[in-house]
């Protein structure tokens, strides 16, 4: 069977790396490209992340293009200092990675991935773990791509249970909640949001096994997530460990039995007090069809060990 | 079989006298009585339309009795003018009922309650559809009801879908959230908030078969609904339609495959900012066994037709 094409649309911190290990780790995946975001990091250093962490895992094929700079609401971005605390300065929990040598794309990002949808429709898969700024961009240049993408699986907002922002928001829709108000009422979406990935938490136990591999890769890693650990333990004290948000939507993009959803039409909210509340919209609860899929439950368990798998196998390697 | 006993908990408005109705019109139930809240109406106006409603259906063998008067952390009620705009002055739509001539029982409404958890157990059915506070004040009496009871199954809440008091608020848990948090932090719950009951709706289509009727309950209910629809078409003009919330719940009791559930160890906030929002709480997702039953989707058609069946079928002998 040929393997499904996917990009990554990503503000690469430390579960974005997370997130490329599982998608260059996957046998039935192609990543054939990343496009970068603002949020985690600025989108420059994200994208020099990215760069980073591919050559780290050997995945020096994958070229990664520089996306949007800022919300759609907004002419910049100013980085919020907990973004620092939770991914360090540098954004991968301030380990040290040599400058990479290949070179981000010249190309537009947005073109690239509307060129993607174009060619491979129903057979790419698109992952984004970031502000939805790109995709609504997409979207708005290139409106027929919501029905030609076979898979689009995020990571952001959350349902059933509170936001990290605020009450009602959750980080990435709360950089754009415009953006991600137009993407939520147009696009086939699977929704992987806080209400499944609080649920899927490493400690301290997993990335000693990546460090006891003695590789560079496990040793890299390790730091990495045991920077993110302990701003958990600041943070989230109740979670015991740290949250697998982005890896995991890569995961459920691949196998969507890890979660259970519900179909709902949805909208995102932008009135001030409420703003980025991901929810069902009362006026169109009714209607045939709902075009997102919310995860309100997964299969922990399992979706730890595939995790694990991935990682560890692909970290002995490198 | 022998019929399961059912105690509904009402501010008796013109949805609750529809669980009333729904009720009484079910063979497999044996409604034995019903204990009297604030909310729609003051607590003496909910106890007497529920007593005119009983009549009107013949069910005089049915005890009412009188809850708690105003919310656990407040030492009055005040109704809210829009309860009067939605339910009518009287709290059932302006029609005139005769004066009941069954008087409200004199005892206490909590230890009615409590005394029936005992005798019935598992057996006994509690379907709350106003503010939580007389559950609350029973569980604070005698904490262990949560485990003896059969079943509780209540309106109120909105988990994946706006509030109607506020962007996250519904007006059961709005008028009582202290309560209700301590109710949804213990006792078994499935919840029927407005992310099904908004999506079980009734037109004058319907009210125009019980008028057709030619009897007086019909009448009296065609009236009481029509004015009803009327309030929806002015603050909900998209349903098209009014809610079924309460006797929504009193159906879920009854028959839960009329809805989806999920499973969700939840609470509910009392932060002035986002009050009365009923959540998941992110420190207890992992915890097994969650106590809630929260309804996502409904079965509409089904539960329509069944609602049809029971009310048209009453109405007709009345």
């Amino acid at each position: 069977m040929a393997r499904k094409k996917m990009i990554l649309d990503l503000d690469t911190g430390i579960d974005d790396a997370l997130a490329i290990a599982y998608a260059v780790a996957d046998p039935t995946v192609d990543l054939i490209g990343i496009i970068g975001s603002y949020g985690n990091v600025y989108v420059e250093d994200g994208v020099q992340n990215s760069l980073k962490i591919l050559e780290l895992l050997g995945a020096t094929d994958v070229p990664v293009y520089q996306g949007l700079a800022h919300s759609s609401e907004s002419d910049h971005f100013d980085r919020m200092p907990i973004s620092a605390e939770i991914h360090g300065q540098n954004g991968i929990g301030e380990i040290d990675l040599p400058a990479p040598k290949r070179q981000p794309e010249t190309g537009d990002a947005i073109d690239f991935f509307i060129k993607a949808v174009e060619k491979y429709q129903q057979d790419l898969i698109l992952v984004p773990t970031g502000p939805l700024t790109n995709l609504d961009e997409a979207i708005k240049r290139a409106p027929n791509l919501v029905n030609q993408i076979g898979n689009i699986t995020l990571m952001g907002g959350a349902v059933t249970v509170p936001g990290n922002v605020t009450n009602v928001a959750e980080a990435n829709i709360n950089q754009d909640a415009t953006a991600a108000d137009h993407v939520f009422r147009q696009a086939p979406l699977t929704q992987v949001g806080l209400d499944v990935t609080l649920r899927t938490l490493l400690t301290r136990k997993e990335t000693q096994q990546w460090r006891e591999l003695g590789t560079k890769a496990g040793q890299a890693f390790a730091d990495m997530v045991d920077y993110y650990i302990k701003a958990y333990e600041v943070t989230s004290p109740d979670l015991h460990g740290c949250a697998l948000h982005d890896p995991f939507a890569v995961g459920v993009a691949i196998d969507p039995s890890f979660v259970e959803t519900i179909a709902l039409n949805m909208y995102v909210t932008t009135d001030e007090k409420y703003y980025g509340r991901t929810t069902g919209d009362p006026a169109r609860l009714a209607e045939p069809n709902p075009n997102v899929k919310v995860a309100v439950n997964a299969d922990v368990d399992r979706y730890l060990a595939s995790f694990m798998e991935h990682l560890t196998g692909l970290f002995a390697q490198k």
